[in-house]
């Protein structure tokens, strides 16, 4: 088994802390994105999306997007459980595991992307060529504003994303949180909740991976 | 049980699709996208996010996001599954939904809620008030026509999106392509493999739904 990973990106090191939680262990190859090595010919062999995380399994088998590769270690090391234990709280992680990506982590990337020279003409990530839209970087800086701010409500009323228990929620929440200081974004005095929530899994040894 | 849901609108759609396919009837309620029924105060004390769908549990548990509620009933109704049976099933399934989301879905709806007046300052989905930019329209739909090659070309290996199985995969990239003929694109002669399955598809009693 193996995974194609970058220490630095926001997508793989929400896997990493994902298999850290779980204690497991994987041999990983880096795959440096801002030169293009994720849209070289090698690498689209093995992905032909050039994304990372890539798994792929010892039977060839390739499993990309880090929640897929999430969802195959849920089920292969059950514990501790970061995915839900039954239809309700699957349901309820899913939920908020995905308002954290489509609420958060689009805004970011999109602020990120498009403001970033290195990626003028990789405005969206893989193999797409897409051009920089300047109007975007207002669009997505003002989405992680309304992102901090939901985020903030929601751990109003709950010591984590998706309830009492940590999940994978918090893990991608946490990872757009950081990559959200890349466009010079941070959470402020206005979030008490989430600065609370914020120091909490920052202390978790997961953080580090 | 209750399920707000839209007929026209592509994401409850999915999840009708899911029901359907799986025999699950469940009391509706209409709400009006192209209205704003969605952004009123009456809807969003439901779900302060304005999406749909949205399904309420008896226990007055709020769950949306189509591919959490399908998650949901995926497990309180195992059969036919639709969403795998062991880790790698799993995680290839959710890996392929997920390309059908991020390089279909995204793309489609980036080209339509651009280009469409109704929609002029709503250019995502929900609460959030974006307004439109004309440089969308047409990343939309250079992201939907490769999205058109790119599920031809999946399947010019495999019967179905995710493998030899029809799965929540399927029925997101249906309802994609569905969505696309608003933006006025529509598979073409140079995707027989996505025009076989989409023909294999539609005839399935769930593509009423």
């Amino acid at each position: 088994m193996k995974l194609y990973d970058m220490k630095q990106a926001p997508n793989p090191r929400r896997l990493r802390m994902f298999l850290a939680e779980k204690g497991i262990e994987i041999e990983t190859v880096q795959v440096d994105i801002p030169s293009g090595e994720n849209l070289s010919d090698e690498f689209k062999a093995i992905n032909p999306r050039g994304l990372l995380p890539t798994l792929v399994l010892d039977d060839g088998t390739v499993i990309d997007e880090s929640v897929a590769i999430s969802r195959y270690f849920e089920q292969t090391h059950p514990e501790p459980n970061l995915m839900g234990t039954d239809a309700k709280s699957m349901a309820l992680i899913e939920s908020a595991e995905r308002h954290m990506e489509f609420d958060g982590l689009l805004s970011v990337a999109e602020a990120f992307r498009n403001s970033n020279p290195v990626f003028a003409n990789r405005a969206t990530q893989g193999t797409d060529g897409v051009q920089a839209i300047e109007a975007l970087v207002e669009r997505g800086r003002n989405g992680t504003a309304r992102f901090f701010a939901s985020l903030d409500a929601t751990l109003a009323g709950s010591r984590y994303v998706a309830g009492d228990t940590f999940s994978i929620a918090d893990i991608t929440a946490f990872c757009v949180v950081d990559f959200a200081k890349w466009t010079g974004m941070r959470l402020g005095d206005e979030h008490p909740n989430a600065q609370r929530w914020y120091a909490e899994v920052s202390a978790r040894p997961s953080a580090q991976a």
